[in-house]
């Protein structure tokens, strides 16, 4: 007897809250989620209840009330946030309460709004979050990212079919790449998370010193990683020592780079839909680390914005590797959306880097900034893989050591 | 050529910002809102914006999650409200921010919840939108409570319908009471308040000192006036000297009573849909001013409850005249919702009084209070009218004035 697709989606609330969160008896959960997603939020709540949540605390949004606002709000709005937004991320980030993040932008939703208004309420918004972003990157809070459809994201991924239609086949695609099945998901998920393991354990093992990356849509760059540094994916490890999975799906195995040595040409392979902008065709120049050039087809100011919302903005804080074989990708579908686009494809983020560096929770920022972390306001992941693409690894003895052959895993 | 729903829709919103907050340029709006109702929200927001509103915030809430809470959250969740939401409410209203409340509360919502929580989730409520409540009732904000349908309120109105037919039913009926009817609904708006003000005078004019109920349904009451009250109906003013409509829709004129001076006995002649509950079939026994008995065929505890969650609650706070053929009476329908029901029926409130006192603006609690104010965390609207109710006006030189005649106005 198979499942329909309704309790397919109970199926998934119920691994978010199990296993992308780890939910404990009288831990609170907040959930970040699009008005026009609440039937599905509803569906988190009661399995987050039932997992003896204390109480579940809601931080809604609205794609078209955001707009409205870009469009047509006083000018100088856009250079704080109400601070009761932000007390709100602080206190339930230093209670360690869980943080669902339903993520289901219209990848286009800011299109045309005055560029200047969009990076001034960035950059307000990551200085008021800071505190919050801090506790997210060391995991002192479980916090899952995940993605449900919307009208206009599935009628953005799937432009020729109607509403009903494109929304139907998006839930598809997203319950596939989670491995939700009508068996036991959380199993599944579990197993899934393991093979990630077996590479995160080899990438350990060899703890190569630096990668090369080369494909021929023009990507020539080699990324230096720090010393100490160790790679992770698929469940993680709390603060404390609790594990989550902090998105849900996930293909990726990651680490961060060292701040000052990357050098070379990154192009990236997909587009980038941040802050409400699709950016398209994009590359960048790379020197002692620091971003020296951009190039975009399209979105090129946003994407320059972008990088300059504070000094960390034009450094990288992650580099993932992600097969050009798995799922996501091989779905052969444009997401427009980070977390599944990232999972189809290698991947860099700019900005604030993941402090995968054994024994990071005892160091100052100082510590962590002399073994090449980088810090900023921002995290943007964008795409560079391909079919072509080949990575080396060269290890501290200089050994050069094929980790990805023909866009996959060599190992 | 008339004009099709979604533009009346349209009116609607375009009503509440105009003549309901009477917005001025540069000022904030929040909007509480169900999240169901975001399309509503959204043509809200785009009124305001287009009257020069600085920025739209936004309250959602959410009757599943809100019912999921009281079911499945620890215990003590309830005696407390989350410090942010307190923030929220203190700041917009300590700024003078517009206040649109789109209240559309499902009537059963909480229907077999424990009404322990709900009593103390209530009282926890009050106390912490002290300031939010008092600057509320002094109109030191523009605020404005309108409805619009969900599927559950649509559904509770007309069971025998299908959903969509339901919600059609109902927004006609919203439509029509708030005289939106394709002219120009704000000077139609502004004809009705007309209306309502000429009441207003001749009741100020009279300065009644008492005034006697009597109908066949049981009441029988004497409600004293304090010294210096004044009746409002339609459009009052702003503490800032702005005019506003607390209510669209709205038929009542109302004043406060003197708060030791309510003999008799009260029977109501709706249900009231109060914390998610339907309570049927009540009557009030009073004896100087104080709920002294109370009897309820259905949810008579959340009643009891209601009246003791301070000491003025058990006192009264309005005293309200709606003709028995006010439009929304003669539609015949059981609304289940205050807005509505209260404006088809006189009503009196138990609660927090408004101080319609002349000079209440200069006055501390204390001079209030002697005047007769009664103050509360809470303020509840019931309905007492009926096509036989007989009220009489008794001046201060003793004459006895017809006030209602079979239900209607006698002047």
């Amino acid at each position: 007897m198979t499942k329909n697709v309704e309790e397919l989606k109970k199926d998934y609330a119920d691994l978010l809250i199990r296993s992308g969160l780890n939910l404990r008896k009288g831990q609170r959960l907040a959930i970040s989620c699009p008005v026009e997603c609440a039937d599905f939020a509803r569906l988190c709540a009661e399995a987050a209840y039932e997992a003896g949540c204390r109480e579940v605390i809601m931080s809604w949004n609205d794609d078209a009330l955001t707009r409205l606002k870009y469009l047509h709000a006083e000018d100088d709005v856009f250079d704080s946030v109400n601070p009761w937004e932000k007390d709100f991320r602080d206190i339930v980030s230093e209670e360690g309460a869980g943080w669902l993040a339903i993520y289901a932008e219209d990848p286009e939703n800011l299109r045309g709004v005055d560029p200047d208004r969009i990076s001034r309420a960035q950059k307000a918004h990551g200085k008021a979050m800071e505190k919050f972003r801090q506790r997210e990157m060391r995991s002192e809070f479980p916090w899952c990212v995940c993605s449900v459809p919307t009208d206009a994201w599935a009628k953005a991924v799937f432009p020729d079919m109607d509403k009903e239609d494109a929304k139907a086949c998006l839930w598809e695609e997203i319950l596939a790449a989670c491995r939700v099945d009508g068996g036991d998901a959380v199993q599944n998920w579990k197993d899934h998370s393991d093979e990630l393991q077996r590479h995160v354990q080899i990438l350990n093992e060899y703890n190569f010193k630096e990668l090369r990356y080369k494909n021929s849509a023009g990507t020539d760059v080699t990324v230096g990683l720090p010393e100490g540094h160790f790679w992770a994916g698929g469940e993680e490890n709390g603060a404390d020592g609790r594990p989550f999975s902090a998105n849900i799906p996930t293909e990726e195995v990651f680490t961060l780079p060292k701040r000052d040595s990357i050098n070379g040409t990154i192009v990236a392979t997909r587009p980038l839909a941040h802050n409400g902008t699709l950016i398209e065709g994009f590359s960048f120049e790379v020197k002692d680390g620091k971003i020296t050039d951009v190039h975009a087809e399209k979105g090129e100011q946003i994407l320059r914005d972008a990088i300059s919302v504070d000094e960390g903005a034009s450094y990288f804080g992650e580099v993932a590797l992600v097969p050009y074989d798995s799922p996501i990708s091989n779905s052969g579908i444009l997401f427009m959306n980070t977390l599944f686009d990232e999972n189809a494809s290698c991947h860099f983020a700019f900005g604030e880097a993941y402090p995968n560096i054994y024994g990071a929770e005892n160091m100052s920022e100082e510590e962590l900034k002399e073994r090449g972390a980088n810090f900023s306001m921002t995290h943007v992941d964008f795409m560079v893989g391909s079919s072509d693409m080949t990575i080396t690894g060269i290890t501290h003895d200089g050994e050069e050591v094929p980790v990805f052959v023909n866009g996959n895993f060599a190992f």
